[in-house]
């Protein structure tokens, strides 16, 4: 699905109808980052960028988009030939999808004359900032299952259709075990899950009837349990095994309500006493990591969990701070000194350091500058072209690795009172004061 | 754009295929409401109709989603077969959108053979669900600015290109003056407003040259005067306005970082001494509702808001507990009793009683029961045909007049202690005990 060229600010727009006129041609630098930690966050997932290769890749207006901008009356017939032509040449450097990133790191660079690299601000933004942030929380989720799935339910409360697909993505991307929205299934070639909704036990007549009827159809289903009385509906299963003897294959029963724990430790005694071990146990129901957490601390012997709301809203951290911001024009460095937005000025590069397979600090520095650690920041466009697609499996596997690379207390769930070390090179800092003291002169 | 069928859970698929192997072809009855109010609300918006109808009327499946359908291996291919056939033939009633809505009302009514209304379950929750917060969330921000312009600049940080577009159109609905989305502004035909970045700033080599160079392109521009230094921007603009005499129009200066209180008030004096009264202020950075309103008290010299995140990603109420629940199918009533999750049985009505022009209460009956007050569902779908589209500019009057209904503490940004009072009628409470003592007897 293209995204079109007008999913942009009008400002874009104007801008680069006055850089045209001005003949402002020159190369420019803009740098994607956040300046600080998201609310509750230990590190975010650089993620989207293959979003974002599409959108560069297949960059131009229609016909009818165009007509559409001239109806605003604020673009020239001169500029309106030249949008129609408008393709992106530049080149484009990201962090591979995966990586772990913090405060004041570029996640994207792009290089390319002004004009193209201004009107990708809002696609960009939108995406990489939304994504990166969802797969962050995915994350967190994860994490505090320790070991059990984790199913992403969260389309129908995501806030809309593209954030939907996105949030499937980003859980995948983040080692959860996939999603139940098919679309993003045949999007991004991820498994598909699904149980059955209460909708389903409702339009029979009785529950037992439609517990039968479900698992005649699919053997290994996992059977919803809760419409009208859990423990009830967890004997129910437990008849249902009696009456088809070797023909009974479920595969788990789905509590989605009430105090899942304690729940959860009475289906598993009625299960067992029932000799049903092999039945495992799916939780949902207003999870997040904070519940998850608990409820795996508590030994609750839930196997797997369907994630929804919590999860597709970010809930406890739904935006950051991130810019796409002009840090070089023309050759020249550029900044900024709105209040408590100081930007350095300069293309970067970010430089991990490792010891002992372990993170244990990053070096913003220029781009150019040799300084000791991984740098991070690769070329995915070169002129205009997609160098590499990018492939979810190694997204997925780039996401772990890095996570056994990251130091305990920031994997941890709890918001550390010790962030990541992030440092400017010296030689950033100097750029910085160098050019706000020329513009103290200058202006 | 069409939104693809494979736009759903997995399992309305299943559960589908189960229904057709069950030989239910009965008619459902699915009923999209809310149990509690938002997080900090006293009312939710109606909105997001438009683009239910456009899928249900589109619903079908193309030949590349049945084949990945096949793919999964969970179906058969007479159902596929089925599914390739497959139209939305239901009947569908609907709150106009615009209307203020409550706990337990339903928003979106689906008659239907009971796979067509099973089928549009996540989307049908996916737009209303999202669409009416971000109205609520809107409405609130121009409640707080008490008559001053309201933009929408949220497109970057919004969740995906969906959620931009809508919140957009959200913004618009609820009473702000359009956005600076320009794909919304061509999808919805909402006025666009733009003004300029810090990169086209940075860009020149000294702030007055931006400034000279977008006033004489655009000489009605708003200018951007925090890039360096807020008021030494403001002065620039009075030079420029020395400069320029009679050719200089600039309608505003915008503030976008700092004490956006303090900086007008400092702004609003430098103009008013060089004899610029027009000249209007615009702020933006990091608003809401508390912060607007916070200002607007305050008597910060303020005209007009751009505001963003936090509009875009409803910071403070990301979700509602809405869902879309089956009540009634093949002529039966059908609930559910899963703890705290009660759902009455049955089609349903909602009925407004209004006052001296005042809204004084609701009570949700069976669709025909005759109840005092306004009945507010309305046919939108027959025999899966849109009765008539949804415009727009006629939902922004219908929520302006919503309003000027509305009890004022319930108008106003604080939580109310007191909610809108809403009741089911004693027929719904009757059919309730009825059909839970027949289920106690009969499973």
């Amino acid at each position: 699905m293209r995204t079109s060229a007008l999913f942009t600010d009008l400002y874009e727009l104007t801008m680069a109808q006055a850089y045209a006129a001005e003949h402002m041609d020159g190369t420019a630098v803009f740098e994607l980052t956040f300046r600080k930690m998201a609310a509750n966050r230990n590190y975010v997932v650089a993620a989207g960028i293959g979003d974002v290769l599409e959108f560069l890749a297949n960059f131009h207006f229609e016909d009818e988009e165009l007509n559409y901008v001239r109806q605003t009356d604020e673009f020239t017939e001169e500029f309106l030939g030249r949008l129609k032509d408008l393709r992106f040449t530049g080149d484009v450097y990201a962090l591979p999808e995966g990586t772990l990133v913090f405060p004041n790191e570029p996640i994207v660079q792009v290089i390319a004359p002004i004009i193209e690299a201004q009107l990708m601000e809002t696609y960009v933004l939108n995406q990489i900032h939304f994504q990166s942030l969802a797969a962050a929380k995915a994350a967190r989720v994860v994490e505090a299952a320790r070991g059990r799935s984790v199913v992403d339910f969260g389309s129908r409360r995501a806030h809309g259709t593209d954030a939907a697909v996105k949030v499937a993505r980003g859980t995948y991307l983040a080692g959860g075990a996939g999603t139940s929205n098919v679309l993003a299934g045949q999007m991004y070639g991820i498994p598909l899950f699904g149980t059955m909704a209460h909708s389903y036990v409702q339009a029979h007549d009785s529950e037992v009837a439609s517990f039968e009827a479900f698992a005649s159809m699919y053997p290994e289903t996992t059977l919803l349990v809760d419409t009208y009385d859990t423990l009830a509906g967890v004997r129910k299963v437990v008849d249902l095994s009696r009456k088809l003897g070797d023909r009974f294959h479920v595969r788990a029963v789905r509590l989605d309500s009430g105090d899942l724990g304690a729940l959860a430790s009475e289906a598993r005694k009625l299960l067992d006493e029932a000799g049903l071990q092999d039945v495992t146990i799916f939780a949902s129901s207003s999870l997040d990591e904070y519940e998850i957490q608990k409820l795996v601390n508590s030994g609750a012997p839930i196997d797997a969990f369907g994630v929804g709301t919590k999860l597709a809203v970010m809930e406890d951290a739904s935006h950051l701070d991130m810019a796409y911001k002009l840090v070089e024009y023309g050759g020249k460095g550029r900044l900024k000194l709105s209040t408590s937005k100081v930007l350095h000025p300069g293309r970067k590069q970010v430089f991990r350091r490792v010891e002992n397979g372990r993170m244990i600090g990053d070096v913003i520095g220029r781009y150019d500058e040799p300084l000791p650690g991984e740098p991070l920041l690769q070329p995915v466009v070169r002129s205009g072209v997609p160098i590499t697609p990018i492939d979810i499996e190694e997204s997925r596997r780039r996401f772990q690795h890095e996570l056994t690379r990251l130091p305990d207390h920031l994997r941890a769930i709890e918001p550390t009172p010790v962030p990541y070390p992030v440092s400017f090179s010296t030689c950033l800092d100097r750029d910085l004061d160098r050019i706000r003291s020329g513009l103290a002169r200058g202006t």
